[in-house]
């Protein structure tokens, strides 16, 4: 096939990245702190589960050890032992149509760039977040994954406000799924509420994180359906993912809520590294 | 950002595609007959009104002379007068974030390859077709748009069977949609029924020009939710798109049914050039 690019003729290629027609893959964000990625099994489980779902087959026999290797070489090269890598693994290359060559060698691309943490007033006082009109599709098969296909968050970002730190967007079922960039955990008289994730969502590695904390400090946990008008009971919550940590939410919606005890606890055992053991 | 491709170090950048990290951008297909596409306003159309819903401007004022402006150079520089155009239109490059620069410059890549046709006997007898398990996704704010997250198609499409051509996908509510890479209408005394797509799918450029017409001949034609057992009470259907055009279901799901009148009316439609009318 013939391709142009933005009026420039590019010559004739046999194919064309999958990532870019169709979002054919997933990815990974990940936390470098002085060289050290503390969610990395995390990480690898999540990208082997994806690229299992999707059929993507890649050389590498050990993903721990691939985004390691990624994360040294990155370092090296950059003389930065602080920052974020972002992995996108996609299906390679193919011609225009949906279908693909079950042989086809996977594309792994790797990106390192400085980061820039929210200011300690976010931790400590909290975010203003706000509903979002764009939903979360409903797609079973899709659920949890961290792939590639990521417009509905491309809108929902767009939408916030100024001063808002973070949306939280529901799926067509009137369900709150998780925010723009993060899961959304609730808090209420000793316990976490968090959304089941079946329909829709990605399932974040700090999520996951949590889960297994409060198992061994024998906290209690609910996955569960929560409808946006039964939010409004919870008076604390937060939001996380494994890049910025826990941020609880100041305001919902203009609503203030209060920094909940537990939410406190789950900040302090990242700091502490009790959250990783 | 520094940036690794497959292991190999492609240096420091500021940014990367969009449609690539989030599938942010649309695309259309069009088919070329004769150095002209005869669905040319419809496609400018849609592209239209799927960059405006997700707010990526082009600096190009009349999308329909874009669109003929890459035909003609393609034609010219391919010297194939037949082949099929594809278009895709993303907000172009950024950081890792999901959020944008206003005024990002959009990036349009076009390609143009050879197209082969589906054999006569498929026009005539008509196609095997299936159903997947693959969803098509609830996503009100992205229904209807063809845009670059086409990873549940991929998915459909993988799913289809030996000698399968097609693939029917439903959504979680139980509604028959379209097929992987088609819209789908059904056949009953007279009448024609397709899924209403508010929810989900992708609203084809023949299936506009079918509305169209249908209008014109004063064909009864229904827009409704059809349920995946209702879809059995219809003995003859067809799949569509603007590129291959109409190819009756011969069986579905392994049951037999029968070419209908009116998709043999709107097949010689398209032959005659009056469904471009």
């Amino acid at each position: 096939m013939w391709v142009m690019d933005n009026q420039r003729f590019l010559g004739e290629r046999d194919s064309w990245s999958r990532a870019e027609q169709f979002g054919d893959g997933v990815f990974e964000t990940l936390l470098v702190s002085a060289g050290i990625c503390h969610a990395l099994p995390f990480h690898a489980q999540r990208l082997e589960s994806g690229l299992k779902r999707l059929e993507i087959a890649l050389p590498e026999q050990n993903l721990q050890d691939m985004l390691k290797d990624y994360i040294e070489k990155m370092i090296n090269h950059s003389a930065l032992s602080d920052g974020v890598l972002k992995v996108m693994v996609s299906r390679g290359n193919s011609a225009r149509g949906y279908g693909y060559d079950r042989q086809a060698k996977a594309c792994v691309r790797v990106f390192y760039s400085p980061y820039k943490r929210p200011e300690k007033a976010c931790y400590v006082n909290g975010i203003e977040v706000q509903y979002c009109n764009t939903q979360c599709a409903i797609q079973p098969q899709l659920a949890g994954l961290k792939h590639l296909n990521r417009l509905e968050n491309v809108l929902a970002k767009s939408e916030l406000n100024d001063g808002c730190f973070e949306g939280l967007m529901s799926n067509h079922l009137g369900f709150v799924i998780e925010g723009t960039m993060s899961n959304v955990f609730f808090e209420k008289d000793g316990s976490l509420y968090t959304p089941e994730l079946s329909l829709s969502g990605v399932g974040g590695v700090m999520r996951n994180l949590i889960f297994k904390y409060c198992e061994r400090k024998d906290i209690s946990l609910n996955v569960m359906d929560i409808k946006r008008d039964n939010a409004e009971q919870f008076n604390s919550a937060f939001v996380c993912n494994s890049v910025m940590g826990i941020l609880p939410i100041k305001t919902l919606n203009k609503n203030n809520m209060a920094v909940g005890q537990l939410s406190r606890q789950l900040q302090l055992a990242i700091e502490s590294g009790e959250m990783y053991a």
